[in-house]
């Protein structure tokens, strides 16, 4: 791709997504694992795949306003006009549409094409890692998620289900935790997987931290308390 | 102290802190490690211990209202008043209010009595290990504070002033990478140390991360974009 046509579609996609909260350097990180991806397979239309990571997110303002709408569907509608505006043929620009409408994580709607599934791969691997740890707190920060919460009997509640996640724990062991399965490309499943130390690491030590604290001060408590101490 | 008494203690508390975005579980994690440190130091007037830990956040929402108000300092005010309507005489109150009032990190107002240090300590404790990352990475999503930031050469900007700090690596670099050197009781240094390794290995791998995407994938779409493809 022309350095010019890269830096029109850069443009489009700031004006886009000015308002996001999904900070831009996450667009970039996809792009840039993608690209990374993309060396070890055959056959990437580079165009297709610099154009869908880029564009990739650009439905997620109107996501935000109507959360009935799925920022991969209009994301996809948007990049195709945007794309055909620009004098991109029919099938290239149909072509990144459906990348991005594959990409999101909870739809039934696989990636078939290898840019597809790179995109999609990129975009998982940034909730991998240290830095997948970092933006999961971050966002639970933004939506004043708590980062655990405790049973009656003070021990930490890990497991949920789709409905009842309410703190990053929950998040870990619903989504963080099992990203490698879905992923497609063998550079992806890499990455992956040497990411995932500082992940498990990351989160094992602060499980110990946590569960540590509120168990032993519970009984340090309990036993204090009980003594009924004078307070003169 | 009578168990009674807590909870009124614990209802109060909770009472004053309904809307604060500091969770409550930070004031029970701060009075048990508290407690561990208690068990170090001799001579600690549990009572006088108990009451701050429990109060000492609760000046937050004055704050978070009226920005130029010092939490620690309308805490402390706060805590006397409370503690005086339950009956607790006018030394014991005042020791409380001195605690609450040299808890605050940044205040030029040192802990003197071995309570108010261990209540320092337990306090600073929390911005240490897992639990002090995932707090300060929740925290700048609370306030939409950037993870980074990064310079015109793609380099992961870390070093801060105090005005400037506008990233966890620059809220890191200024403030929770140093704790240890503030804190007063041997034990809290123990338990400082034990937790240091999870707090530096997970900085370190967020850091690698993030400057070898950046960088690594920056050299690729410029090695792509002067190619200058056509497209067809």
């Amino acid at each position: 791709m022309e350095k010019t046509a890269f830096e029109a579609m850069e443009r489009y996609m700031l004006a886009q997504m000015k308002d996001s909260a999904h900070d831009k350097y996450h667009i970039y990180r996809v792009l840039y694992a993608a690209l990374d991806i993309a060396e070890t397979e055959a056959d990437v239309d580079m165009d297709v795949l610099l154009a869908a990571c880029l564009l990739h997110d650009v439905g997620r303002e109107a996501q935000a306003k109507d959360l009935a709408l799925c920022h991969a569907q209009i994301g996809g509608d948007m990049a195709y006009s945007y794309l055909r505006q620009t004098g991109w043929p029919p099938d290239k620009a149909l072509h990144v549409k459906n990348c991005i409408r594959a990409h999101r994580y909870r739809r039934n709607n696989e990636p078939e094409s290898i840019e597809a599934k790179i995109l999609f791969d990129a975009d998982k691997l940034d909730v991998t890692g240290a830095l997948g740890v970092a933006r999961a707190l971050q966002y639970g920060g933004q939506i004043s998620e708590p980062l655990y919460i405790l049973d009656a009997k003070n021990e930490l509640v890990v497991e949920a289900s789709d409905a009842e996640r309410t703190s990053f724990f929950q998040e870990y062991s619903y989504k963080l935790g099992h990203v490698l399965d879905r992923l497609y490309t063998k550079r992806a499943k890499e990455i992956s997987r040497i990411r995932e130390k500082a992940m498990t690491d990351f989160y094992r030590h602060l499980f110990s931290e946590i569960q540590g604290l509120h168990k032993n001060g519970a009984e340090r408590l309990g036993a204090l308390l009980t003594k009924e101490l004078s307070m003169e």
